[in-house]
């Protein structure tokens, strides 16, 4: 057997043909019951000393990888098994605590769009149905290279667990961000989270217990209301339109529920794409501050404009201690980072850092470290420009497409940022029909329903993603949607007039 | 001014000037109100088109890094200022709602023992407080290279969100090792978690509710005591013993209280070193399963073992869903790498997997490809030997130093493996008060409070952390904390002579 070994290696030669026979066995490249030439065989082969090459078998034998037959040699040990799903006897009842679990139902999350479009099985897909931007905007070579500085500058400490409240360094670059939006934030008011999901979960469970209600304007982000439903909480839903929540509406509500918390997306909606007002955003303080509502606001776009001009984020306008503010990379950069913040003051602050320690103790520093070098040596901003010229290109090419290959009475207005627009069907055109059609010719979206507190507003509701992909295939992507709408709207016609003609037969 | 220019960088000239000057102004070496040279100047001085100069300093003057006067050149722009952390009117109250939190107080942890040590200021102080394995001994220079591996090998996809339940790989790696140990495991019931802390906060969070009792041996881990008071629960504490929780005296505890969850470290205690008898085991899961109460088997250090026969895990044991398995690789790798996983099945596991995707979508897959690489080519089998034997050692040392240097009052069970050792000092001495002592003489330790459902039940004992230093380390840290008890009681006999003498003089 030929076994690469490097004299030079500071690794023991044992370890070496150790770790090669190891990496074969446990690929399966060695199969169980190998007979292994004899040690002397095997050194002579590999010009090393017996002994080295007994110590590696004697590794693997410790291990269970292989075992001796006395008098004929050494041979490779079948792996442990994979043990099949452990079960009672087959068919016999789980646990009743599970069989509780099961009963209460409702815990599986719908099949997603994407995976609809995959079994449809289209030879050149287009999925609109993305929570994300356009990964393969992503320079990830170069943000390669900023781990390998990082690891190389800070070794061992990166892998530590570092401050409960985040890698200080970052916390004071956000800061900085923070300022340069006109919201006021200190280092010590940053609390670093994985993604903005988890900065959202800690609030919404530091503040509410099962039962409480909270305000969201409707429609919301998917995510918060599988997470408010998950927790046992009441969700009141504020309608919004083009200029974000209803406020107007909201005072009545307050009055009505009591919530212990109002969520806001006020830029750049997701599902809708809209901004609040200025004008609601005032009047949002004030209601919040009159009924002593914490405002929970998540940012998670804000920086991505194409358009308009920037309103004050609710944070800005806060004299203190009101608003928790929420805001993410994962969508400017890679959602793998797992890195998002909140930034609050006053005793909440405090108890939110508790809270994420006993959660979780802390997020992995390594890409704490390796963000903040990207951000200070004004990378991100680059990376954000770019995305904001590239975006609005794209956003301008969906909003033609739509006019293009739409029919008329599909609404859609035109979002001033982000990744999402949101259109409105014809009335007799259901989302969630339309659907699996469109997956036929190959264009997912995300139906309307899911960003609903009550999924059957959303009926005649969709999502599109228009952020991951050039123009050409946005334009290819509506056409196809366009033509899926065509058919369904042909079916309804033709079942019309078959009841017509039914109708006329009947005497 | 020079600025290095590389001609050969595919990053363009004007991007290379603006991340340096952009560096230079956010690190403060280039002060507001300086001037810049003109463009023309700086063109010839760097041997660059003015036109490059000029995009350099139009992108610094859109970030509002500088700014121009018309006529007298580009300026160094003061970046925007840190906000103070913001307040109402100084010393207006907070919001009300705040103000609860405030009240409700009790969030903030307590001080850590190795902040008073620091504070102590000794000059060479030696922390046995920690909880964590000796990270001095994690190849980070190998785990670096696995890190490049992995970004050269899958670049962006590293970093995008991946499957909800974790690596694939990983998951069946785990798997491998878990079926070694006997334990019966499938990739499909693993579930990849931000460290074992995340783990056991989803499976509380969604099995429990505020007010529901749960069970734990006493003393346990304080992190999951923290946990369970942030979360509203009724702790209830079943005495442990040298052979773990005394589960004969759990049957009475499961009738009075009704717990939903029994939450036990069946290896090598946190805080006690102990493991739960095999007897023990059994009778554990017969009483869970009569009772209807599904078990939290917390394995973080089972394969940290340096004598005696390793006992099936409770998992192994389990007929099929009665028991959620947790484990972690922060113990035995590097802490911050916040990867850890649980193993369960039935309703319960599609649940979980639900839960953690609300709480947080995923976790950073980087880490998971790394570890999947690292542990698959054997460094992680080898990493694990190697600490065995070094901190076999280190017990050894620990053991000695405790008979060579504490009163023989003082009691200690040396741990079969495992990071901690348990003394209990004699009755007199209260391990909080022997705390700020010992730091002045440069060691620090846990106080055995913080481990104990009721605190007062620790007065007496305290944690060592032997794992964490060289054996000469240890002796001496050893010979200071016995330096610290002597002087406790010294001055506890010295107070308690001249109260004798005291008596004396009255008639």
């Amino acid at each position: 057997m030929r076994i690469p070994v490097d004299r030079k290696s500071s690794v023991p030669l044992y370890r070496q043909i150790e770790a090669f026979l190891r990496q074969r066995i446990l690929s399966g490249s060695l199969a169980p019951q190998t007979r292994l030439p004899a040690t002397r065989q095997m050194a002579s082969d590999l010009g090393v000393n017996r002994i080295t090459v007994e110590n590696a078998y004697a590794e693997l034998e410790a291990d269970g990888l292989l075992f001796p037959r006395t008098g004929s040699g050494t041979y490779v040990q079948q792996p442990a098994p994979l043990a099949p799903i452990p079960r009672r006897e087959p068919g016999a009842p789980w646990p009743l605590w599970q069989q509780e679990i099961q009963s209460a139902g409702g815990t599986e999350p719908p099949v997603r769009p994407s995976d609809l479009l995959e079994a449809a099985g289209h030879a050149d897909p287009i999925d609109f149905a993305g929570g994300s931007g356009d990964c393969r905007m992503f320079p990830a070579e170069e943000y390669r290279k900023v781990l390998q500085a990082v690891m190389r500058r800070d070794g061992a400490a990166a892998l530590e667990y570092g401050e409960y409240q985040g890698y200080a360094p970052l916390r004071s670059t956000i800061a900085h961000i923070l300022a340069s939006q006109g919201i006021p934030a200190h280092p010590d008011n940053v609390l670093i989270t994985a993604g903005s999901q988890q900065a959202i979960s800690l609030v919404v469970q530091l503040l509410l217990r099962p039962g409480d209600a909270v305000v969201v304007e409707s429609p919301t982000y998917s995510l918060v209301l599988d997470l408010l439903l998950s927790l046992g909480l009441k969700i009141v839903g504020v309608p919004a339109d083009e200029a974000g929540m209803q406020v107007e509406r909201l005072e009545q509500l307050l009055q009505q529920n009591h919530p212990k918390l109002i969520y806001t997306i006020p830029n750049f909606s997701n599902p809708t794409g809209a901004c609040l007002s200025l004008a609601r955003r005032r009047r949002l303080l004030a209601l919040a501050d009159r009924y002593n509502v914490p405002i929970l606001e998540d940012d998670y776009v804000g920086d991505l404009r194409y358009g308009g001009r920037a309103l004050p984020a609710l944070k800005a306008l806060d004299p203190g201690g009101g608003v928790i503010y929420v805001s993410t990379f994962s969508k400017m950069l890679m959602p793998g980072l797992r890195v998002g913040f909140l930034a609050a003051e006053g005793p909440f602050y405090e108890s939110v850092v508790h809270y994420k320690r006993v959660n979780d103790l802390a997020t992995s520093s390594l890409h704490q470290r390796a963000l903040e070098s990207y951000v200070t040596v004004g990378r991100y901003q680059a990376h954000l420009r770019r995305s904001c010229l590239i975006y609005r290109r794209r956003r301008d090419a969906l909003t033609q497409a739509v006019a293009r290959h739409l029919p008329a009475a599909v609404r859609m207005d035109p979002p001033q940022g982000g990744l999402f627009a949101w259109l409105r069907l014809p009335g007799d055109i259901s989302s969630e029909i339309l659907l699996p059609q469109a997956c036929r010719l190959g264009v997912a979206f995300a139906p309307g329903g899911a960003f609903f507190p009550s999924g059957a507003d959303g009926e005649s509701f969709l999502r599109l993603n228009f952020a991951g992909h050039p123009p050409e295939t946005i334009d290819q992507g509506v056409q196809r949607l366009g033509g899926a709408i065509k058919r369904l709207q042909l079916q309804a016609e033709r079942s019309a007039s078959r009841l017509n003609g039914a109708r006329g037969r009947t005497p």
